[in-house]
């Protein structure tokens, strides 16, 4: 421990005093825990990392308040909002931008709800790549801030959130850009499963028997089975924890389809949840998902605003984690699953929070950097007429 | 590497394969890096920390874009807003919260303008500890939202910030709550004192040149020339970095002071300023300021708003980090410490990015527990009219 001699006052301050020398100092280098230390399974080359900020190696909580208050002994939470975006998206972006930065590629782009979109628009930064992003035109002025102040050029796609994901993938086609679209490009997964890896690492090496996860477009949980997966590939474990995948019950396709029930229009209206990261109405990899979930024997819930909500102010208040609800949504799930017989409070549970809405340093977005889009000729336009402009850039990747 | 040996299609979802084994999976266990690593010169006495949840071990980023365009080969950023509530003000709440626990106390408070509320908050929440908080009426409804949702009780004092002190350090003294007022509690500065040995750890055990901090009551900038002075007197240097203090122009004690020159009211007004966080009119260890920027020869500079919204600008588009303006305060100040030859583009510069603006999950705050206080009596009064209910609770610490 600290052996504090005394103290002295300071200028009007009071100083602790220890007793010094050299060896108060650890003499091992710090290491910092980040995603890369898995390079083994990743789809990256040897040699040094050349994403500049580290990713992953989020803390796993024991959450002794939560655990206490929900009578959940062996509740664990794996805190993604710990991420330097504060969602578990950085994840995917650093290992796209990776290995664009490795073929050097200048340029990324991706649609997104959110969180995906802020993800690459700092990473991108960080990087010193270009973000061309591509939201539906209702996206908040508060998250186009974030994005333009990350230097990002947004893409307001009329057609809403698919129109957005069509435009960036024919962009991406068309200019030779880095596609980093969620369920498209499978280095995506390789990022995202690195959070199964850590858990069981941070167990000491055990498996939870269940991990609750929020599901939109679904590589978030689809790569935690790929991860347990190889787990079991690699021989160091024989099972896989059950996968429970929580939706809005708002826009619940995912939940339908697993119980193999048709879905009415409210259950798929995603203007109608707060959880507009998990509000999908066409899944990228849906079929997938309800593969994931049934190999491993889990289950999907639907979750309401309200559960969503409480669950948010049980982590603030119970665990110190802040999140959207999006972000809470597997904390709303497991009351769900209990419930319906898919876990119980006496085994040991991973709940992941996804995510953290952010806030932009200043309230207002740069305009000449969002332009509204129909069709890939206007993206071509906006760009082209920027091009020699300081701030401005060619289409080509 | 990874040696990807195929792919494979999974209910239309596209896997990359590895050569499979044990070998594949790191074997020694991740360990985090954090503050407690500097056990040896904390207050602290040994066995388990009880603090829940990971603090510091932030990063240094080398900025590659920002280096560039800002022609600062040596620079490096101390991202502090990588911290749970994120700002290095979860540092000195741990801290406090750790000895608190120890000594056996069940209720925190302090006094703040915003971040150290919102960090004492979480902290307490996730330590399961009661969070009591003073603040001036101006307090923003976000932020009463950010510490009410993590379930703190907040009191507004109608004195403003000022009053907000008073009452939260009697209230301390008279009901023996733990008191985390910051420059009051010795332990915030051997907290904060932890991010000097993390910088000096990262860069390979040596010193940075120069080591800007935006400055507010003064713990953050204080804290770190005694860090610096603890590595001296281990005999592990023999110098320590130029310190350069960093205010808003709009309210510049110190700056002034420094200087030797007299305050106009238009450079002493707190409301006037985006950078809430350092706009302190009589900083509480403003003399232990002045003293360790003498002692370590650096200075003194004011930055305008317009600089330090360029500078969360720069941070977020150039090197993917946001912050708040008084966050980025630093950045702006390297300019203004450049112009006056404090500091040397060549130099190796540290620059303290200390905090970004949160978010609640939920834009409204519960006003049962916020209420307004002019006395002791009024807290006592409010406080127990809730004792018994469910979230109530006595004045006993
Ligand atoms: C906070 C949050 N949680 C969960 C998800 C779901 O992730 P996925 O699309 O991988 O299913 C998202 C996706 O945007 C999100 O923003
Ligand atoms: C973002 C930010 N930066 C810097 C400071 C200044 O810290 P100090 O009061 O230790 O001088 C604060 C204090 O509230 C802050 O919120």
């Amino acid at each position: 421990m600290g052996s504090v001699t005394g103290s002295v006052d300071l200028a009007g301050c009071e100083r602790l005093q220890y007793d010094y020398g050299p060896d108060r100092m650890p003499k091992n280098r710090p290491v910092l825990f980040t995603m890369w230390r898995y390079r083994e399974l990743l789809p990256i080359p040897d040699g040094p990392v050349r994403y500049p900020v580290p990713i992953g190696g989020t803390p796993l909580l024991h959450a002794p308040a939560l655990r206490h208050a929900l009578r959940t002994p062996h509740l664990w939470l794996k805190d993604e909002t710990r991420n330097p975006s504060a969602s578990n998206k950085d994840r995917a972006t650093a290992l796209v931008i990776e290995d664009g930065l490795r073929h050097g590629l200048r340029t990324i782009t991706t649609a997104s709800t959110g969180n995906a979109a802020v993800s690459t628009a700092f990473g991108a930064a960080a990087a010193g790549m270009r973000a061309v992003i591509f939201v539906s035109t209702d996206c908040s002025p508060e998250k186009l801030a974030l994005m333009t102040q990350a230097g990002a050029w947004v893409f307001q796609a009329r057609g809403g959130y698919a129109a957005a994901v069509d435009l960036s993938r024919t962009a991406a086609r068309t200019f030779g850009w880095l596609d980093r679209n969620t369920g498209v490009n499978p280095v995506t997964i390789e990022a995202k499963k690195t959070v199964a890896f850590e858990v069981w690492e941070q167990l000491g090496r055990r498996l939870p028997d269940v991990v609750i996860v929020p599901v939109g477009d679904g590589p978030t949980l689809v790569a935690l089975e790929k991860g347990f997966a190889e787990l079991v590939s690699c021989g160091l474990t024989t099972r896989q924890p059950r996968l429970i995948g929580v939706q809005a019950d708002r826009c619940q396709p995912l939940v339908r389809a697993w119980l193999g029930e048709p879905v009415r229009p409210a259950e798929l209206d995603p203007a109608a949840t707060l959880a507009g990261g998990i509000a999908v109405v066409r899944p990228a990899i849906g079929d997938a998902v309800l593969d994931a979930v049934r190999r491993t024997g889990g289950g999907m819930v639907p979750v309401t605003d309200d559960a969503m909500l409480s669950a948010a102010a049980a982590l603030a208040g119970r665990a110190g984690v802040g999140a959207e609800p999006a972000g809470a949504a597997a904390l709303a799930g497991l009351e769900a699953a209990v419930e319906r017989g898919l876990a119980d409070r006496s085994e040991t549970l991973a709940l992941l929070v996804t995510g953290r809405e952010l806030k932009a340093s200043d309230a207002t977005y740069d305009p000449r950097r969002v332009t509204v889009a129909e069709s890939l000729d206007d993206v071509e336009r906006a760009l082209s007429s920027r091009r020699g402009t300081t701030s401005g850039f060619s289409c080509s990747a």
